[in-house]
């Protein structure tokens, strides 16, 4: 009886804590991370590499954590599951709430019809909002948040009347928003930052301007350079750039090496059982000399924050990418993806800074798919059988800071790059998600979660 | 002001709320479900399949959920790290809180020093102490919690004297305990019920009756059939083998068949953009004719916790292993590993059944490591590009019950048998794990909860 009472006072009392906090004023924003291609294997190689087997990243301090399902349907039977995504899809199913086909962007299967996302849900209502990806802009995942086009590769005009794509239904020509920079070009948010300035350079499908003008035309400050963003006023709409396509990693493998084939000897050619087959060379990561004037996701997040919270009562929406960890997998870099996944990890650290001194701030990480690279053994389990034994796919073995070697395996595709996966993702949050966020979810229910934060 | 007093008040009432659960009567139960080689990957594939990709697993609704960093040294120079484990060391960093070297059981890497395990530590505190398995019960993952040897399979007295593997320094004859089976024989534990029987039937090393003999005077009634177990005497320590090796799997294949190769036409024999590759023709999953008299892990699950509860004040620790959703990963049967993840799901229903009624049990389920097996595109997400793309590994496409085609990918080994990966993997605890149960942790603090739950 005793017991009962303290519980009940306890439950009581909680409650009461979270009406004050929904009551209170000032803004409410959400901050929602996305490391495209982020799985537990990503996540494990990262971590052994930037901290060691036994230290923590950022995202291991995290208080809450669940694992979401991630959901297709097929474009012609939308009633029908598949069971493996592509960042169309599933941004579309966190920016929306709606399970869609492969390569929809906000857009529903088979019906193609317009889905509202929560970035509009967020400005209809009067929140700002903003986007930072290390990949061109108009990629799939950024642009699941503010465009809608049933093909995620219609991404600039000159697609839209091209071949490669069937980008016809939402051509301006037949009463569609045209392509997606276009889209984005004319949009409400506040901030826009990543690469793909080339899909801005060329002039819009129905007029003598380019798309980058456009932007302008629509209030935006248009910058293309690391020091332009740092220099740039927080109080306008800002437009950034900083690379013709995507943006460059932070980190590389050894000379630009990627994952190798194992080399079978002579003997081995003749018969599996004989001779030797070589695993591939251990290789450093290293800095990718391509980088250096590239602007960090950490740096383009604290200019996001700092224009979105800039004198605002009502809050903001907020999506930073880190693009190229699923990118760096499908190239089977090892080295690419855990530098983009330092990148991600650092930038946390700064949005949970932010959120220190911004109560009502829901910061949430998680991946939109899994991939394909595999933490494996440096050399086999069974290498004492006898025979040869090695991956039938691509490895890289890599030298670690700690003196070890690390194993990672490529093998979901023999010829052309990496498959995505089917695994479930991991989903992190702050204290701000304690009582939203549950401990199995399905895609759309992060969606939920962030609309019923902004009570949208 | 007013919010910093409620939460204090909150978390005062929490504290005191958890000491008065520590200080009250009644007996403390700990019940570690060990799904081998149990990552994400493999729970998605059975969740998919079991309960559609929008259904839920048992495992989805606990209210607890971690992820957990499996830790592996090297035996020559225990500073160092490896990044993948076997079931010996991880089940060993588990039942000690020690991280160890592949292939030992509960003794130290290089030193070879015996580790006090959970089941010691609670049996000399006075509780019951209990394992089941769909091994043999002197396999890696049980012996680690009741056994202590330098080399996993030296699991009976033959082995010992064999020169199959080096075991020399626990032999009897060198004043070591003796094989596995042997030391389970002598053992402390109230109940031990899998599979290896064979292991038992031998003559102890040095003597002329038989292991299971050794178990008789020990005081152990040993049965055989699954009728036996049922009709079996809960007041008595009871040793159940129910096969000669590990238990037959609940599923398979279509009529046995495991992940293929896929198959090349022989124009894409000539080059590999030419002609076509035939990825493996979908199949059914079925029951597997073999498994029919095995108790299933529910059945054994539910007989030892009558056996450890019976007229039990002072409680218990339960170690249970779905052990093959492993096994079968390795023979690349997902099948199989399925029917595994449904054994142990359905097991973990029983056990939170009887936590309801029996306060004070505490409920983990995690796995050991991870396996090979990839939730894969039914056909590649490259399938468009105009040359044939495939695995350059083995796949299965499983004909699923909603309708859809399910692809699993193994290529971690080309020859002998898949290998383990190095991703963390999930734990899981009901609500007696709140407070003790971090969202991030390594595999020794999973020890380290179960010590503190029991108060050893």
């Amino acid at each position: 009886m005793y017991r009962l009472i303290i519980k009940n006072t306890i439950l009581m009392l909680f409650f009461a804590q979270f009406s004050v906090g929904f009551a209170s004023e000032g803004p409410r924003n959400v901050v929602l991370i996305i490391g495209d291609g982020m799985d537990d294997h990503q996540i494990t190689i990262a971590r052994n590499y930037l901290k060691g087997v036994t230290g923590r990243l950022t995202l291991d301090d995290m208080p809450i954590r669940s694992s979401v399902q991630v959901l297709t349907v097929d474009n012609t039977d939308p009633s029908r599951y598949l069971y493996v995504a592509d960042s169309a899809n599933s941004g579309t199913a966190m920016s929306t709430g709606v399970v869609t086909s492969r390569g929809r962007i906000a857009t529903s299967a088979r019906q193609d019809k317009d889905i509202p996302t929560i970035v509009e849900l967020a400005q209809q209502a009067g929140f700002r909002t903003g986007i930072v990806t290390t990949a061109t802009v108009t990629d799939a995942t950024p642009a699941t948040f503010a465009a809608h086009i049933s093909m995620r590769f219609c991404e600039n005009p000159q697609e839209m009347v091209s071949d490669r794509y069937d980008c016809s239904s939402d051509k301006k020509a037949n009463g569609g928003p045209g392509s997606i920079s276009e889209q984005l070009a004319v949009s409400k948010l506040n901030v826009l930052l990543g690469g793909g300035r080339e899909h801005f350079a060329m002039n819009v499908e129905d007029g003598d301007d380019t798309v980058e003008n456009l932007a302008r035309k629509n209030g935006f400050m248009v910058v293309h350079t690391k020091q332009e963003l740092v220099d740039s006023d927080p109080s306008k709409k800002l437009l950034g750039l900083f690379a013709e396509n995507h943006l460059p990693t932070k980190m590389r493998g050894e000379n630009g090496r990627v994952a190798e084939q194992p080399d079978p000897s002579f003997l081995n050619g003749i018969h599996w059982s004989l001779g030797e087959v070589e695993l591939p060379e251990p290789m450093s990561c290293e800095d990718n000399p391509d980088y250096k004037s590239t602007p960090s996701i950490q740096l383009m997040t604290r200019k996001a924050l700092e224009n979105l919270s800039l004198d605002n009562d009502i809050g903001f929406f907020l999506m930073v990418e880190s693009a190229s960890i699923d990118k760096q997998s499908h190239l089977r870099n090892p080295c690419g993806s855990i530098g983009e996944l330092d990148q991600l990890d650092k930038t946390l650290a700064s949005v949970l800074a932010f959120a220190d001194t911004h109560p009502h701030t829901l910061v949430l990480v998680t991946a939109d798919h899994a991939q394909a690279a595999q933490l494996v053994p440096a050399t086999s389990l069974f290498s004492g059988v006898g025979v040869p034994v090695y991956t039938p796919g691509r490895m890289v073995r890599i030298k670690m800071p700690d003196g070890g070697i690390m194993g990672v395996n490529y093998a979901t595709n023999e010829v052309f790059a990496e498959e995505h996966t089917g695994g479930t993702v991991p989903l992190y949050a702050n204290e701000s998600g304690r009582g939203l966020v549950k401990t199995y979810m399905t895609q759309p229910e992060v969606f939920e979660v962030m609309r019923s934060f902004l009570g949208l």
